[in-house]
């Protein structure tokens, strides 16, 4: 699958800058990571390394989109040189990443990457919006399923996701965040990820008889049959649901007052004979929701949320940004950093220092436990070193189950589906803090 | 590039459905529309048609998709004969569709689908992501456009939007919405749409002064050139972008107070004998922010606007569906609705006829003008018949070029950031509304 040209254009004229510059050989570092916390959100669950992977380590142009950047007027005076390098380029530099389902917070990189400059900086584009993109999901469906204490949660929203590929990619990063599966067809083949799903409206309405839409499904489903009962009327269609009784996995609810009627359809279930069937509950579910109705005790053992897990609707972007930290020319080492107005940047290569109760961000070169003191774990692993993979990324399994190990270590205040104040300690080492100071003095002359 | 698989289980397990109940022949019409209009709009954009053609002549299933269904659970009853036809599926049904670019309401199809039941069923969740995605950024544009007052606006969200994918779409909506352009080089190469872009401040960081990366720059890419000039102090930025002078494009400016900040940076041009020095603004902008910008006289040529155009921040979803509204089986000709507690439907193939002054919303077989009267335009055309393409779509441009004329027709109101009551009327035609009670009580046995 071709990808060179999926990034901003001006990642392309900047790289022809530097080849033109006669700067190819020169090597930056640029770091991923978050300004802010989007609101509501007391961390962001690191999700889509692999893609991002996938992405550079198959970085290449084809013939057509060189003919296409030939035909840019903003190519107009390039040398014929940097359409060649270009059509060889492939990437050779370093990839640094926390794994995928670990907690971070503001101003830590999720990844650190250290290339050729034009190698470095063609990427950008990508790996925002693929890693931007599956945190965000990762945190929204880790904060569904903490709503939801322990009862089941599936993604069910690729219909509203943005766009088809988007809903694909949300129902991998919703099973890292801690869902149980997804609706998703192509996120099960391409990911592994457990699928779930039974028969919609349109199934019960194209039969004459709602009985009959059941009978037809139980047929097919058997044990795996969810009946959806609101159709027409809830209660009636529960009672049709529980005559056909066994095998059934239970019922779905799609609309109406959950509390109300979940509790009567589980009246309905029970009478009937059938105390093992399940509810599960649809329909404009958030984490907000989820919390009421778990609080007013309705019984419902499944949540299908679709449209606000796949879009992170109440915070639907993250103000993810990549930045240049240092960069090896001919003129030796610089550390760079932004002095925008509101916008300013801690300069060189930084480690996450995690500790048990706060982290420590400090450079990537320090040892905060040499001389003595507790040892905190260094977030930031090798990924991808010279071009090549270190070692084979772990399966999705495993990057859920970690996610789930790392949440649970993280104190209450920072699972709270509001906003705290210092829910988690990111302290600057004093070793980085000098670094900026230094290096901003220098700019400022 | 194999598609069958990106849709919802229980597409794939109701069509298993209806293969096992001899339902093969039966044919199914859907229709896709918005129940309610999103936050502050009065009309959605239409678009995404296009891709929702090529997937649907393009629907198929591999060996290795149907192996995974296979190997999943839910069809563990389900006869080799469902995916012996799942092999051999291809789409050959109807499609009729309102032209991309057309503004629409609450109600109103996008498009109604007619086909044996298993084609109508499987690409249910792909129109529905697609269109509604790209639907929501045309008309996100389209307001960001109004807002600019005639000034350029260039969609600059990729690194923001629901994956990489997703920012290519995000381009191509935005540009039907009336953008001058995007910053993703692939939107540029697939789909025609200008591309623009120039440099980054990591451009700026990656030279030891910044009047070397302007003067790089300028060489590079000469009429084409816009400094960034607040990587530092954007005042000192603009005169040494300035003492470079020509050729160059203009300057862009990306933090700060743009409204104090373009008025002195317009100034420091206009003393070194640059008026024809263009200024862009860009970081977080949205129309809302714009709108003030522009009433605050700030002096802004293009506008460069990225995460809310390209997320459609502050509405991020919109709540599309897709509707069965007629079945024709072996018992003969069927109307369907759905009447849960809070989403009822329409029954029966509709039409959007519009008037200069509204629209009717009336049965598809209807002629509101065959008695006389004023004539209306029939939105809804005919796009594939029986799986062939009716006549080539028209090509971006002309979308775009539509698009602007449509808007332009609507009532001011219709245009506000802002939500107006009954800013357009849809009429439900008097044909339509006896359907609907027929066919309501006929239900309600």
């Amino acid at each position: 699958m071709p990808n060179g040209l999926l990034t901003d254009l001006y990642q392309l004229t900047m790289s022809a800058g530097y080849f033109e510059a006669g700067r190819l050989e020169e090597r930056a570092t640029f770091e991923l990571f978050v300004r802010r916390l989007p609101h509501h959100r007391n961390f962001i669950l690191a999700a889509g390394l692999e893609q991002a992977v996938e992405y550079l380590l198959n970085l290449r142009f084809t013939p057509d989109e060189i003919a296409y950047l030939r035909s840019l007027p903003q190519f107009a005076r390039t040398s014929d040189g940097f359409f060649k390098m270009l059509s060889e380029l492939r990437f050779t530099g370093d990839l640094f990443a926390v794994p995928e389902g670990t907690p971070i917070f503001a101003g830590e990189p999720y990844l650190t990457l250290r290339a050729p400059l034009v190698e470095a900086q063609i990427p950008e584009t990508y790996l925002l919006a693929m890693i931007g993109f599956q945190s965000m999901i990762a945190t929204k469906a880790a904060r569904v399923v903490k709503a939801a204490l322990g009862r089941d949660v599936v993604e069910f929203g690729t219909r509203r996701a943005h766009s088809p590929e988007a809903g694909v990619l949300a129902g991998r990063a919703a099973y890292i965040g801690g869902c149980a599966g997804t609706s998703n067809t192509e996120t099960g083949l391409r990911y592994g990820v457990p699928v779930f799903g039974t028969a919609s409206h349109s199934w019960v309405m194209s039969f004459e008889h709602e009985r009959e839409a059941f009978r037809q499904l139980q047929a097919l489903l058997g044990e795996n049959t969810a009946y959806l009962v609101d159709s027409y009327d809830t209660l009636e269609g529960t009672r049709r649901a529980a005559e056909l009784g066994r095998p059934l996995w239970g019922v779905r609810l799609d609309s109406g007052n959950l509390v109300e009627l979940t509790k009567a359809v589980r009246k309905v279930l029970d009478d009937a004979g059938l105390p093992e069937a399940k509810i599960m509950a649809t329909g404009d579910l958030n984490e907000y929701k989820i919390h009421e109705l778990v609080a007013a005790q309705a019984p419902i053992d499944v949540f299908g949320v679709g449209t606000e897990l796949a879009t992170s609707a109440d915070a639907p972007s993250l103000g993810v940004v990549y930045k240049m930290v240092e960069l090896e020319g001919d003129h030796g080492h610089r550390y760079t950093i932004k002095l925008s107005e509101d916008k300013h940047t801690l300069p060189g290569a930084k480690q996450i220092f995690r500790y048990p109760d706060h982290d420590q961000l400090g450079r990537s070169v320090e040892c905060p436990s040499c001389h003595g003191g507790p040892r905190p774990e260094a977030l930031l692993r090798p990924v991808i070193l010279r071009g090549k993979l270190v070692e084979p990324l772990p399966g999705i399994t495993q990057v859920r189950q970690y996610a789930a190990e790392s949440l649970a270590k993280l104190p209450a205040s920072c699972q709270s589906l509001f906003e705290k104040e210092h829910a988690w300690r990111v302290e600057i080492s004093p070793e980085l803090l000098g670094l900026y100071e230094k290096v901003r003095q220098g700019v400022a002359l």
